[in-house]
């Protein structure tokens, strides 16, 4: 049976793309995964949480395993508020909503406000993820160029002036990682923030701010896109996953209330009561503060042991930039083509993300590839590194 | 702001309904609940999840804690396939998608197969929430309506050929409950599945068969649809909210694979490995066979207590059938609004759900209301009837 004929015309335009998760190689066993964007298995609090559902169990019995019935999904929310005011973000209760992790949060937003005939404007990179959910819904994704400080906003502007003067639609939504991005690690400046916000103003577009690594910065950084939002342009998307586990699935958007109550409309998962009560738990039996700077002191010697393993093991022509926070380490690898290279990598016990997920464009990304910090155990970084610095002097 | 401005045309559309949950009423302290339709509460297996949690990262750490990595998210498929053969459901892995409960699992199908310009067909009356769904994505929704025996195929058949012949676009979906429906607690019978199998095929559209409640059979009872689906066009929605706890948020789609892999392809919240990898260790230490008897046996016991409240309590004028098998009897209450009730029978201490809010147009349920008999003590069955019986007669 040929089931296309049932599918909307927007849906077997979708389906044109790629499937969902090509990014994902297939690892043979033993193999170090600098590809993995995943917190450190040691940092992941199994024993807490299996307290923290020990002790719900024992006080609610029955109530997170219903729909509705447990207090703790409320308290979720006011802890999450209470995390966001060390962001210096402030907000009320009915401009939060709680997701499914960040993808169910963008993916959300996505539903709400585009059409096949929306314009969406991304970084290039941006987080492949992101531009997979924006590809259900539109082809006409726009990307705008980044650098070490973050999206080129005279890039932006320029190009929305020219889009406006000869007559296209500019886009209605754009899509940043202002923080510690992913793939590149650049964090956006605050001269550029302020300038990015302008230019929703002026050009009439919302703003998706991904912080999804806010909170895991090495050194002071600028404050988040949300807290300059004067003119409620922006919906600020947050996560547990790398400050606690991403099997958790909590995540959020905070935003302006009517914008909330629409968006809230097409969720329709009906929430995961037993996973935001046992978190809710959790967060309230640790000291959160505390926690974030373990997870920034250990993430930081990640990082140094990958950028001195770069530095030893890496060909010249090889450059990135160091990172101030989050996961990753984003190179530039001169001719060489990543994507073909990773069969080889793989061989030799080693896997990145190939640059090309990250574009619009894929060829733009073919000098790229991406590596991950958090995941793998500090001698595997090295080792790894070491592989794939043996294998690019190998075959230039 | 006018956030509405940034709405394209289809979710402006969707947003000018009732707002979701609008059935939910805010119940006072001490309400019998005869509204909810969750499991009792001391038929939620809470000690045995948390011995699951417990054991799981024994012999895990934090594999489940991570986006995948958890073997059990695979076992947990498995699991559920061999639910199915206990349904007569024979399936393959790739047939068998995880959703987050039933809910998500329509809304993909709908996201898949459903666009403004698209038809679909529901039963009158029909889950609320289905209901909701589907009025996100199109305007054109057709009800036909049904008996103690299901929905009434010959009135379909007659609605489908008139449109036919009218020239009118025909549901590429319908929506069913064929067993132990929700509200009506109706079963269809085999020759209408039959009939229905066979006028999808006459009439090229594909079916939801939503099975929720098909484990929770108090005797002898058909096949599901699916069974007889040769000419693969059935979606078979299933959950285990129903006879596990809703809070865990499992359910599935099981459909050809063609169809599947695209459904997949917008399940943007990236699963819940905790929950499915805890779900599937609760699944391996118990008896499942030996559950299910317990499960019909306790809400046998409700459906019988209270079949005979209503014998004893309600007026003359009142009616149902007698449901064989899940949560709900569905009353027919002659002249009185029951939208209008409500608040008296939440002031007198019970609430119900208005039957307004299963069908398509509102004014079909005027005189109809649900109630459950799955959540509230035997005792308070008793009494809420008796509440309700008393105030219908008090208002007559």
């Amino acid at each position: 049976m040929q089931y296309k004929n049932y599918f909307p015309e927007n849906i077997k335009s979708a389906l044109a793309n790629d499937p969902p998760g090509s990014w994902m190689p297939s690892l043979p066993t033993g193999c170090i995964r600098l590809s993995a964007g995943y917190p450190a298995p040691n940092l992941v609090p199994t024993n807490q949480i299996k307290s923290a559902v020990d002790q719900m169990i024992q006080e609610e019995q029955d109530l997170p395993f219903h729909y509705l019935g447990s207090p703790r999904i409320n308290i979720l929310k006011h802890q999450i508020q209470h995390r966001l005011v060390q962001r210096s973000i402030q907000s009320e209760e009915q401009e939060l909503l709680i997701t499914s992790g960040a993808s169910q949060a963008i993916d959300l937003i996505a539903r709400t406000l585009l059409d096949q005939q929306a314009v969406v404007a991304v970084e290039a990179p941006t987080y492949m993820e992101a531009l997979e959910i924006f590809r259900n819904y539109t082809k006409q994704i726009i990307s705008i160029p980044m650098d070490e400080f973050g999206i080129q906003t005279n890039v932006l502007e320029a190009v929305l002036t020219e889009r406006k003067r000869a007559g296209l639609t500019n886009p209605c939504l754009l899509y940043t990682i202002p923080s510690f991005h992913n793939p590149t690690g650049s964090t956006m400046t605050t001269d550029r923030r302020q300038h990015l916000l302008a230019l929703a103003t002026k050009f009439d577009f919302l703003l998706i701010e991904d912080d999804a690594y806010g909170e895991l910065s090495f050194s002071e950084s600028p404050f988040p896109l949300k807290t300059y939002d004067v003119t409620d342009r922006v919906l600020y998307v947050g996560s547990l996953s790398k400050v606690v586990a991403p099997g958790m699935r909590i995540g959020w958007i905070l935003g302006p209330k009517m914008l909330l109550s629409a968006i809230s409309w097409f969720k329709k998962d009906l929430d995961h009561p037993f996973a935001h009560a046992t978190m809710s738990v959790y967060i309230q039996n640790i000291e959160f503060e505390e926690r974030l700077d373990i997870l920034r002191d250990s993430y930081r010697v990640r990082r140094d042991a990958m950028i001195q393993a770069l530095k030893q093991y890496m060909p010249k022509w090889v450059t990135w930039h160091v990172p101030n926070g989050g996961f990753f380490v984003w190179l530039h690898v001169e001719n060489i083509d990543t994507a073909a290279l990773l069969k080889q990598a793989l061989e030799k016990g080693v896997s990145y993300i190939p640059g090309k997920h990250f574009f619009v464009n894929p060829t733009d990304g073919l000098h790229f590839l991406r590596l991950s910090f958090s995941f793998a155990e500090l001698e595997e970084i090295i080792a790894g590194v070491q592989k794939l610095g043996n294998l690019l002097r190998a075959i230039q």
